[in-house]
């Protein structure tokens, strides 16, 4: 069985393991107050070039995104996000749980657009009764997407001005976020990125890390008093040292940037595969999740060897799935994988 | 610098890292749906001779406790909880967070008491006007407390009697389950254990693992759904065979009591040193932290080379302060640490 | 200035004050433990035909859905409701401020269709990893609905079936109530109406109380410490007993659905008025909210004498407007507007 | 059978009555957002010699005080209250609900100290692991205490210097405030005693309303969106003018400080005759409220005639009770309730 459901079916990058053994005995102090988690998020703030950043380590995805949009919103305040968006679908409404509303508008190549969000802020702050209302008190979105898309250059200049426009914070989940900055559709750097927003997360997990997340924030209203909230959330792991040593393998010599390179490529590998075979895709993703349309029986043929998520059913008994690349994806079993698909 | 701060200033027991980093490149299916995890759950119901249990591996502690409160309570419920108790003091209001009050009762060498909770709920049921307090909802107790006291099999047996009298489940956070089980005072089983409560944890973080607490619901009534609650509350780790992985290591030959043991007896080796040099103690702890009281000039004195907690200020320029000892704790550090603390 | 922006712009109907002055010094025990209370929720059991109906009497109606909701729901759960349900958009995030989303599905002439709860659940329960997302956990309507439309016999029954189905609680917010069982219609009781749900409200606010839900709670599974839930939701009045002598004075001799059908009648006065002149509206109500689409032109000149609430932009320079009768609406005021409107 | 269990037991004073009556037929938009809730805020604030304060209306003082907290804290924050206040032990746990611990220092006479909030805050803020534990975000205070003491200007003046000290906003649930303020040990203004605070309430329904709390906001920091948290806590009236027109009725030309005055006489006058008859009080209460220490014999025969609550048990078969006198005491009730109590 190859499994290709998601990018976090495996361990940790070699590299990585090895940082985590290597200081298995030396004693640091606990919650991520030691060496290695102050090194790693220097290491981030020169990354970003962004020098007065807070940077904190957090475990998982949706751990951090409940944490920081808490972090962020007064009671009556909501999180504007895409309606795909990660936290308006699949973290069985972590953000509701702690008190906020979702506000969801239509996904437009699985993006937010500034159109959406300004429209919706016109809507809100110009009714007279607004307080009946849930008011829009940050942007979130995801780059990649959950489709795998990237936001552009002028995408990212857009919405970051309709939100300095209505004075809502930007906070990007980066839990892919290397597979969109080595994109080739990707117009920006990284400390360009972190220009453009006021909370970004750097995701480990999905690139080569056992897990973690690294959240920026660049902003220094946003920044008081964060680790409590952290704590609250029961985010604040006891050995946080395991965080700080697995950003400083992936960040220290560029290890995170490699492996991204190393899973958008397989997943282009297999995206020019199947168009070759004449296969149609959901999106046209750039980045490590592909999401073709293929009929059901060649699915269901696939299923003894390959493991893949089913993503959406489409008219005519095909089925829209996602192809998922993770750092330790092997030609070969890509190539496996397009030998078992025939051509359409 | 030596440090007994805490038991979390190192990573993992060597058989733990040998173990996650053995199946690093095997890929399985993530959020704990894999065949590590299974096979760790099995592990547990059986060493608890608790078939039906449901097991469940969350990350961190406050993160369980949070979890596992949520899901058993109703909005206007709360857990009784000692006042020195970690939920109540140093969880940063997570429980308070997911709506919840913490009812506090006096501990009583750190412990709650049947008697206390027969007349906390004895007041609250008894009052006709009992809807305008917080309902007692369920009991939360730790084994070891936060002062490393051990329950006994007939304080167990009370408070359970108790608590099945009022209709509350009663919890047991086993952050350091292990050094209560191997302590000299521990009169019962684990399945004597799991057989008197609803839920407790197994706790890893201190007993070798580099993280992991496993939930173990053996009351079928509170098991439906808590994945949704895992998730909900960010504790659901995209990589979950790392927790499988690890409980099997602790749990596969006894290693989790081997660790126990080998925490406990080299706290014992400091208290029964400091004892023969005349300290006293501000409890009188069978486990893996001690609690000497020593005049601040010695205390002082000792920062250079040794890591500990300062616990509370006690009359007369002295300080109660904690040991505490890990995986990784040696005998000559203990001997090095009672050689730098005079005679009384 | 006449006003039909809303049916809440007076004060109550004279009987309603009057059973208020009557008793002004009658002694009584507070919080809604007091005989007229009592009376009052005996009453409308026996209006109901619901015996073992438990009837609480709160100040609103977002306080009522808010309580209702948190009472019904554990914290994984979402209440389903129609996206223009009033939960949905109009109560600041109220729902979701108690910690539960709200599970939207498109409107269908206000409605929520049996049909898309039973696809959202098929979806969901169906679903192997569905612990991702909110799990339904009951249902929302309001009827009327927020556009005065009215649930047929058939698709109440169609949509308790589907409740039923999937074990998910019905709750149908009566804010309006009494103009949904008096319209034209509507093809049921009211006894009827409380057999296909499991919780429901009558609503006074907007039929001639000065404010005033009863929450009737016919599902016994639901009833249990509901009272705990409303004062925690800071719902409990102290002097409870105008609620049960407000609902006394409505429910005792059929006042309240003399109003309701005064309300209706003269909506709907209004309605045929605007036909004839060759009107649209944006939905066809037969209840005691209408909603004309209208010039712009004409809806400025109507401003200087007659107050209405802007409802939606439409193209072409119109505006749905919504015109809504009270308690005291008159027929000369409904003539008055009409005569201010000229014929299309 | 007279009744002195609370304030709240009869209707509302005649003349508040009039003015809702008055009024009925006049159409006012709802909200709050009409001529009378306008003028209303506008005598507080000349009342209070705050013209920037923000005046709003709620219909209870559970509501109230959730609100309030709401609004004020971030997520991590507690509001630091005695150990007696009402929000840590008489409203179910709403505040909890709202996410925040209630964090509570021992009640003095039923106050909380300067120095015991200057020592918690000291204690916190001083500890560098501080995000472990719940951050003291506001100090929240009733006067009259729920025992009926009265703050002086000196208790006063070191509680809000603390306050300002530590940057915590501090709110006066004033649900008696009349009380306070015309009894003879209160050696402060109304204006004065908004100056020495953040926030406070000015209750009506214990002082001759139907019902109502009005909020005042002193703090500019603190009024943003006040309005959003009201809705979103279910607490925004419909027909609002209800409370506008109840405090203009109560503070139009001095009728609350007469009935405060008149309540306060009734009491003094009751614990009088208690004293010359020998008998002790659990606490020296100069308002309203009045807790003498009697026989439980001597309860028991009251019953027959008389409403009480019954607040403590005490040793030797005796009872703390308290008695309330509500704005239509009547000096014959009180003489015959000590009539039916024997001399000591």
């Amino acid at each position: 069985m190859i499994r290709f459901d998601s990018d976090y079916m495996e361990g940790a990058h070699p590299a990585v393991l090895a940082r985590i053994t290597g200081a298995n005995e030396i004693q640091t102090p606990g919650y991520g107050e030691d060496p290695f988690c102050r090194l790693a998020a220097e290491r981030i703030r020169e990354l970003c070039a962004a020098q007065s950043a807070a940077v904190h380590f957090l475990v998982g995805g949706t751990q951090a995104n409940r944490t920081v949009i808490a972090s962020v919103l007064r009671p009556h305040q909501g999180a504007v996000s895409a309606d795909a968006g990660h936290i308006a679908v699949h973290e069985t409404g972590a953000v509701e749980n702690s008190g906020h509303k979702v506000l969801t508008v239509p996904a437009v190549n699985g993006k937010v657009t500034a159109e959406a969000v300004d429209a919706l802020c016109d809507a809100h702050f110009s009714d007279g009764s607004f307080e009946h209302m849930v008011q829009p008190g940050m942007v979130y979105i995801s780059n990649p997407t959950e489709t795998g898309t990237v936001y552009t250059r002028s995408e990212l200049d857009a919405l970051y001005g309709v939100c300095r426009k209505w004075k809502l914070p930007l906070y990007i989940d980066g839990a892919r976020l290397g597979c969109a900055l080595v994109s080739e559709v990707c117009d920006y750097t990284l400390p360009e990125m972190a220009a453009l927003c006021d909370v970004f997360t750097v995701g480990g997990t999905k690139l080569g890390a056992l897990f973690g997340e690294a959240v920026v924030i660049t902003d220094p209203a946003l920044q008081k008093d964060f680790r409590y909230i952290i704590k609250q959330n029961g985010g604040m792991l006891a050995k946080g040292r395991l965080l700080g040593l697995q950003f400083l393998a992936l960040l220290e010599d560029g290890l995170y940037f490699d492996i991204a390179r190393h899973e958008v490529a397989l997943a282009l590998r297999l995206k020019k595969g199947l168009a070759e075979k004449g296969w149609d895709f959901l999106v046209d993703s750039p980045t490590n999740q592909q999401f073709p349309i293929l009929p059901d029986a060649v699915l269901e043929a696939l299923r003894a060897d390959f493991g893949f998520s089913v993503w959406q059913k489409m008219p005519g008994g095909r089925t829209a799935v996602r192809f998922c690349t993770g750092w330790n994806a092997r030609e070969a079993d890509i190539d496996a994988l397009l030998s078992a698909i025939p051509h359409r």
